[in-house]
Parts: structure tokens; C-alpha cells; sequence
């Protein structure tokens, strides 16, 4: 099933993404091309503190819209998913775990992106105070299992990894 | 929180997906840049046929991996996501849905994309033959519910809209 890449053509290299066109060679003999971005990975962490399942608010520019999430954020270059999920919460938050259980990774879009989300469940929380950075401009909320499985099941929680991370935690801890 | 664009520029323009870089003023008052990916947004399918799940393995060049996904495509442009969905389902697998109950839209990756995944869930299907076009190699299998669940627990099953696909549908037939 393989598909061998026979060249490659960079076409951006930004400050969090770059694309390439890779011309392949597909199972067939034929030759095709994909369009790949390529990002550094991302963490997403559900914590269930004493008020309830920690989430945050963003507007997301591609969408257009504020979206209710899990607290998440891009690894550093060479980073542990584990450091980049504990600081993300942290920032994003306020929290402190003292520690992580990984539960999966996840690929978001493989159709065209390399992104990989690991998801941690955060225990043995401590509050503290949130301080995101300067671009980002979060709502900090909590929701009860209850609350999220009805938003869940109406479609208000839209964000994939959001949607993805709560349903599994929720299976794992039936 | 919204961000407003101050200007965009239009970095490349591929067979599926552009790239342009926005320049947003923030909520703060600062100006920031924002690295956004267009796709023509997809479609995915939940069929359970009377042999079970369908999904398909197809080899997903970004992750350089093979992966069991629910059947998917993306939207022809103006398409209307169900014509697309039996269209995916037909190719992919055979199966002809006569009808498709909406499962809701999730935002997969509104970080960098504005990619929408319509989902779906296909009732009164009828076996035929796939058509896969020239690009897709696809396998085609199918699970039980209880072989679907243990897959995700073990994190088998990695690609986001079929996680979040399956538990969802899961969740709303308990």
C-alpha cells in the first residue's frame, strides 16, 4: 500500500507550518502527488478538577468562530509531549498536575497533515493562576460529565480532538 | 475575541488545499499572524451493514502510515455534504445508503484549518460493488460493535473523525 516518495518540493516554511508537494509512486506504477503540511504536534489534556472538567474558550481564525476546547497547545522543537501538556494546562489554566496518564494519540487529518495530538488525562491537580501568552485570549470553564455528554450530543462541541479526548476518556472510565 | 483581518496573502493555491497568511488585529489591540490552511471541507460515513462497520485501510501519505478510517471524501465544490457522503460511501465500499441521518459537523484541526468533517450515519443500505477512482487503494473491512470499542480503548484506531465518529454514534444509540 506503500506510496514512495520520488521527489519533493518545499513550498512554505512559516512560523508553525510548512507545506510540500511530494510527487509518489503509487501502488499501481502510476505516479500521483500530495499536498502535505506539516506541523510540530500538538498535546490535548482533560482534567477533571473539583469544579468540574476544565475547558477553554479561543476564537480560532480559519473558523470564524470561539470554540470550546481542551486545554492544548503546540510542542517546542524536540519537546516531550508530557512537558508541552503539562505547561500548556498550566498556562492555559492554571492548573499543575502531578501527573499525566496518556491516552492515546491521535492523527487529525491525515489526508493532508502529519499533525499528531496526544491526549493525557491530568491527575492530582492543584489550582493556580492562568497566564496564557500574549497572542492567546482564552475563557477558562468547567462542565460536569453530564454537561458535556448533552453538549457532545447536540453538536456544541465541534473541535475534533475536544470531541475525540472527552468520548474516550469517558469510555475508559465507564 | 474576534480577530479581525487587517490583510491576507495568498501563499499557494494547490489541487486541494491553499495557504495564506493573515494578518489579524488581536483582541489586545496588538496585531498577530495567523498561518491558515483552506480545504474544501469532508465528509465521513458510520454504516453498519449487516456484516458490521464498514471502514476502509487506505495509506495515508502525510503520516507515512496505512489506517482504518471511516469512509470519507471531500465536498466537489458547492457539493451539499449528504450527496457527497453517498457518493464516498458507494465508491469506498459499495454500499448504497437509502438514507443518511446528519451525526453533526466537527471542526477538525481550527487551529491552522478550516476544514469541516460532516458526519454522518447511513440507514437502509444495500450491498454493492466498490469503485474506488484511480488514486485510492483501498481495503475494505468489517467489525462488530465490541471489536470497534476494544480497537479505540487500545488506541488502534487513531484517525480523529473516526474516533470521534464511532464514539459519538456509540453514544447517542446507548
Amino acid at each position: 500500500m506503500e506510496e514512495k516518495t520520488i521527489s519533493t518540493k518545499l513550498i512554505y516554511s512559516g512560523r508553525i507550518l510548512s507545506l510540500r508537494e511530494d510527487t509518489v509512486l503509487l501502488p499501481t506504477g502510476r505516479e500521483g502527488k500530495r499536498e502535505i503540511v506539516s506541523h510540530p504536534g500538538a498535546v490535548a489534556v482533560i482534567a477533571e478538577t473539583e469544579k468540574g472538567f476544565v475547558l477553554v474558550r479561543q476564537y480560532r481564525k480559519p473558523v470564524e468562530e470561539a470554540l470550546w476546547e481542551l486545554p492544548a497547545g503546540k510542542l517546542d522543537p524536540g519537546e516531550e509531549p508530557q512537558k508541552t501538556a503539562l505547561r500548556e494546562l498550566a498556562e492555559e489554566t492554571g492548573y499543575k498536575a502531578g501527573k499525566l496518564v496518556p491516552m492515546g494519540m491521535l492523527y487529525l487529518s491525515p489526508g493532508f497533515s502529519d499533525e499528531r495530538m496526544y491526549l493525557f488525562a491530568a491527575e492530582e491537580l492543584e489550582e493556580g493562576k492562568a497566564h496564557p501568552d500574549g497572542d492567546e485570549h482564552l475563557q477558562v470553564g468547567f462542565f460536569s460529565r453530564e454537561e458535556l455528554q448533552r453538549l457532545l450530543l447536540e453538536g456544541k462541541i465541534r473541535d475534533a480532538k475536544t470531541v475525540a479526548g472527552l468520548l474516550l476518556y469517558f469510555a475508559k472510565s465507564l
